[in-house]
């Protein structure tokens, strides 16, 4: 497996288009992504109760388990708008699935911006005629730009990968900066593959990417009305169909982790407000969600969060939130290691404090927790808790 | 039911003492709580998987539902000490009950302050004379003074009602101030009272109203190593004895939940990093744990509480963390207060912004949610989430 350029545009048959149509005050806006061949489709959408219209009319569309094309509209989240946003979220599939020729119901939708406010429907119906003209098998950039709110970086990625003689290649765009302007920031991810797979495998390989990755990193412990991944696979490469339980599905899986994993760190290291990129590793534990649990806990921390940010060997905190779980820890077997040095070790042991700083003080900290309880892992990613998350987020309206 | 001065020395019997001995730099640090009569007496611990050493011993004393002191000490938490912090915990227990010339399994113990530090356990053990000569039917402030760590205000307070013609009393004092520094913002709260009551009632009685109070407050959604809340009931008052289910057991709770309500709220109140007091009240729940679930999301958001230190009448991010809690709701039902003007009903709704904006710029700031789906309700209370809390947290080390 191998990264190359491309994004999304990478495999083979699919072409995006990136436009503005003056939903945000500046700055691209709007995004298609289709296929030339139908595609297999799958999704994972946000958890929280409350959702969005794109969310509830894409998870609807999915149910058949195809699609060819994706809208995507940034500056507007089209949720808390009752019933007119989900008239509206139709409203807008059908015009581009007008404008492509295809069926409404192939074309997947998905929103991000400022929550409660009615979608600007005329805007983007009137532009969809210049958004289908734009498509281009180079159009990634556009794409991945137009998706965006408040991120400051591009986020893409390409990686190409050989089953059986043939090459299959998996691509992926998001956007996301939780820190900054958490209500514009629904974490949206789009992947595309030209790998030819069924309906099943596909649905487990994302089932199985996105708890590795997107369920393994926290900003602020909050989730959005309006967080989307959804994977188009349209099997142009022409390998033998891949199901579950293969060779073919395992590297399949490896490669849709290795890009999702990166739209999701990149996620993290996206935030104005964010100072360090924070690895959390707890192991030792009797289950891998035990781990998680733990290793969340401590993400979420605020007083963890902040104790890193101002490059403080508070080792207790790290201990009480791996307490506040709501998993049995035997604190005589409890561990901890900040960098390369061990703080804890059943109760406090002595340890090299300006070692402990100096790890502090990078742009990436690791933490290790050991529970000596099993032989379970999970790793998480989250950030620091800084002045600036507090200022961004109270100046945001 | 009245408020009167006095505090836990307010009900018949009790003396206290608060004194320096040298473990925090300045101020006094050790506090004696003692009953002239046996008392029965009944605990609720932190829930932290970390369980610091007074903790665990108190827990164990108490089995025999009895006490006759408790002794506190501020400036070191002694948690995370291993077998070393228990020992130091007893032989701390053993040296006040020698001066009282009483058993040491008749004294519990809680600690406050630092985590991972041995307990300095001669300073407290040579003090513990002078402690014991201390005691005093009006030492109530000074064992207030002691207990504090870095609260910025005195937390205590008594109220008497008449049960069948004779007098009870109920007194409290309290420390804790979460915004500041949460390692030393453990949350300990000391009742007495003079009531006649079984050691059942006296459990059921303190359950029911941690639940309503301590359980419903937040300010960091962690929960520390050390949190303690004991009661001893010493019968002086000469009632008859209070089982539960009696009119007088409801007169009880009602006196208990008030001054632990107060306790409560003093310590939302009391942090140099909260500029404001927010209460979340959640109604139209299916059940009262639904309700509270939804609220408690809302109050330990970080988004929703850097909105309203901002004044911003963001009520995206309070849909949102409501929908956040892991409890259905439908949206259509939802409705949004913020004040007294309603924000959201369904979808969103035209609002008076600056109405919304005045109500946000006071120090109390009360939002309503309403869910539509049944007539259970609950309301916590939590801070605001501004940029002091984060440079306080950086800075303590």
């Amino acid at each position: 497996m191998k990264e190359i350029p491309g994004g999304i545009t990478a495999p083979a048959g699919f072409k995006t288009s990136g436009i503005r149509c003056g939903i945000k005050k500046k700055g691209k806006d709007l995004a298609l992504i289709y296929s030339e061949k139908e595609a297999v489709a799958a999704g994972v959408f946000t958890v929280n109760s409350v959702q969005a219209a794109p969310v509830r009319l894409s998870r609807w569309y999915l149910r058949s388990g195809r699609a060819r094309a994706v809208v995507i509209n940034s500056g507007n989240a089209n949720a808390c708008t009752g019933t007119r946003g989900y008239k509206d979220a139709k409203t807008v599939t059908r015009s581009v699935a007008g404008e492509l020729g295809i069926e409404q119901e192939n074309v997947l939708i998905a929103s991000t911006g400022i929550i409660g406010k009615p979608l600007p429907v005329e805007m983007i119906s009137s532009a969809a005629g210049r958004l289908v003209k734009g498509l281009d098998y180079g159009g990634n950039t556009a794409a991945a730009w137009a998706i965006m709110t408040t991120d400051s970086f591009l986020k893409e990625q390409a990686v190409r990968f050989r089953v059986a003689g043939i090459d299959l290649t998996v691509g992926a765009m998001a956007k996301g900066s939780g820190m900054i302007c958490p209500d514009m920031a629904t974490m949206l991810c789009f992947v595309t593959t030209d790998a030819r797979i069924d309906n099943q495998a596909l649905e487990k390989a994302l089932g199985n990417s996105v708890e590795k990755t997107f369920h393994r990193i926290t900003v602020d412990g909050d989730r959005s009305t309006n967080d989307t991944v959804i994977v188009l696979a349209n099997g142009l490469a022409g390998n033998r169909k891949i199901g579950t339980g293969s060779r073919a599905f395992r590297d399949f899986q490896k490669a849709l982790t290795h890009v999702m994993s990166s739209m999701a760190r990149m996620i993290v290291k996206d935030g104005e407000g964010a100072a360090k990129f924070i690895e959390i590793e707890v192991e030792g534990a009797r289950s891998e969600e035990d781990a998680k649990k733990i290793a969340l806990s401590i993400a979420n921390s605020n007083l963890v969060k902040t104790a890193l940010a101002g490059g403080s060997p508070n080792w207790g905190r790290i201990a009480s939130a791996a307490g506040n779980a709501g998993v049995e820890i035997i604190e005589g077997n409890l561990s901890i290691s900040i960098g390369e040095e061990q703080v804890m070790k059943g109760a406090a042991v002595n340890y090299d404090v300006e070692k402990v700083r100096k790890s502090l003080s990078a742009d990436e900290v690791r933490v290790v927790v050991a529970l000596g309880a099993g032989k379970k892992s999970c790793t998480v990613w989250t950030t620091d808790l800084t002045e600036d998350y507090v200022r961004i987020n109270k100046e945001y309206s």
